[in-house]
């Protein structure tokens, strides 16, 4: 099920924070209204972020009124800005706003062939998204054993990109392929993406799996319930892998129970310009933590300290799976890996 | 604040499943309504268990019509029973229930007598607990340093006890004695002890508190947040630290940082003849993980695992704070604890 659309100057998206209680489609017409969106996490999911922030795009440059190519080209980067303002520590937003505005700068023509270029790119993008995360659950799938028990954490599937997800992606190729596996999802606290989301995906799907709290990982892991943990990745850096919080506890007790911890993510996921302390972790607001669905649960007035995103060292890592294959170490210590043993 | 208290056959407590968002006080009269309240966990936590079945028993002595001693031994057993089929992990329960039996067995005299022994015996259970908390807190407060960051699991503070708390016992002696520390709370799901329980006890203190999901504890640990954890235990067994859901995780990530672990409890948790593989999980049911705040977050019939608690190998246990001192372990190495190293 395809989770955003165009179709004529209209993104239609799922409000995945209504989700599973209720399925309700937003119609969103303007740049600004996809921001903020964005921002309320309506519309979430690194690579979902790179295809809606294009869309974005194509709703300024449709909806323009703009006479001449320079003044869409402003108001491109003026929607541009919006955009990189919603979310800082998803890389495919950034990536996709600058494949946009890259090639809207170098088209040659008038405001109208400017303006279907960027919404064709777009078109392009999303496209591409839905095709590179066949082919990761196409390569990741071999990586799983008939019989194996896959937990993965927060929602790395259709809903967090155009189509068929990453890690969900993986576990679904796996499971057409028709190897009998299991999925553990962990609620993701503080916004239940895992289950909320990753539950409702899966069930959808007829794929068995059982929902536990965060908390929960390090007991089944002892009691040898798990046998690998795919999960995707907001951005790749060269050191570590940046995703939801709670992933690097997640690698962390994979790793001292000695369980292959593989990260599904596409290449526009990659920052290898960057280390993990160049990356900005993104911290919410603590309502996320002290109340749910309005009900308060916390005394008044209690300090909160809310990231969204943690940082998994390579060493963590088993395998990173992408559209071009699995990107494994060179070395098999778990310990020495760098980047370059991934990205030769 | 004491946490439940004994007048003319009336058990006064707090209702912990309403705060902190109400106050109810909870005036129970009969054995019966008291184990109904620990099921449902109005009443929790392992020290207060203990006093709490005491006071049970002492409900069905006081209100006994039975008109000689060993009819009254016999409303006493099954009572007994009634009261060991609540929840299976916490010892203290079991111990405080043989204590008073063995103690109503041995005495000579009339139904009244027994009755006022058992009362006596319960009340005496409580006052110990508060005191053993007390002793607690001073031999673990010198292992706290001005400045520190101290993380704690779950409640174990005055609400898991009669009054004081372990833990927080711990954390409250080091505060008063002038040490600027602060505190890290997760909120413990699926009941939220944390959120709804320790922020509660501590802000009403004044002692410094932040407020983070479960799935936070890497990150914070790996950002250098914390100094220290002080939980406490539910069963200390020849291997291990039975405990909340989550204390495992967070043992094995303190090791992996160099964080000191300390689990505070009264030596009535401890159970040295059994190891982990005897323990009972308890496995509760699935709605406190599929509701929030009485708010159904995922898709109906999603199946769901919900053990109550872990068990921490004592390899990960830097020490274990009880009333006669603090138990450290022979040898520095982290990797090769056994029971011994701290029982010798």
């Amino acid at each position: 099920m395809r989770t955003i659309e165009w179709k004529n100057g209209i993104v239609t998206t799922i409000d995945q924070t209504k989700l599973p209680t209720e399925v309700l489609l937003l119609k969103i017409s303007s740049c600004k209204e996809l921001a903020e969106a964005i921002k309320t996490m309506q519309i979430r999911g690194a690579p979902l972020l790179g295809a809606a922030a294009a869309y974005g795009l194509a709703l300024t440059a449709y909806h323009s009124g703009a006479s001449h190519k320079e003044q869409l080209l402003k108001e491109l980067n003026a929607s541009a800005q919006l955009l990189k303002q919603t979310r800082p520590t998803a890389v495919n937003l950034f990536w996709s706003i600058d494949r946009i505005l890259k090639r809207a700068t170098k088209t040659v023509g008038n405001v109208e062939t400017v303006a279907q270029t960027v919404v064709a790119e777009a078109e392009k993008i999303a496209a591409e998204d839905v095709e590179m995360n066949r082919k990761i659950g196409e390569h990741g799938s071999s990586l799983l054993n008939e019989g194996d028990t896959i937990l993965t954490h927060c929602n790395a599937g259709s809903l967090a990109t155009v189509d068929y997800g990453t890690a969900l992606g993986v576990i679904r190729t796996a499971w057409k392929s028709g190897k009998e596996i299991k999925v553990v999802a962990t609620e993701t606290r503080p916004l239940l993406q895992g289950a909320r989301l990753t539950t409702y995906e899966l069930l959808r799907d007829g794929i068995p799996v059982t929902l536990i709290t965060d908390s929960m990982v390090g007991y089944i892991m002892e009691k040898k319930m798990v046998d690998n943990v795919v999960v995707g990745a907001d951005r790749i850096v060269k050191d570590a892998v940046v995703n939801k919080i709670g992933t690097y506890a997640i690698a962390v007790l994979a790793h001292t129970h000695n369980i292959p911890f593989y990260v599904a993510a596409p290449k526009s996921t990659f920052d290898l310009n960057r280390m993990a302390k160049d990356v900005v972790i993104e911290e919410r607001k603590a309502e996320e933590v002290t109340q749910f669905a309005g009900v308060k649960t916390t005394p008044r007035n209690v300090a909160v300290f809310n990231p969204a995103f943690d940082m998994t060292p390579l060493k963590y890592v088993t395998a990173i799976i992408c559209e071009v294959g699995v990107l494994s170490p060179r070395t098999s210590s778990m310990h020495t890996l760098r980047a370059h043993d991934y990205f030769p």
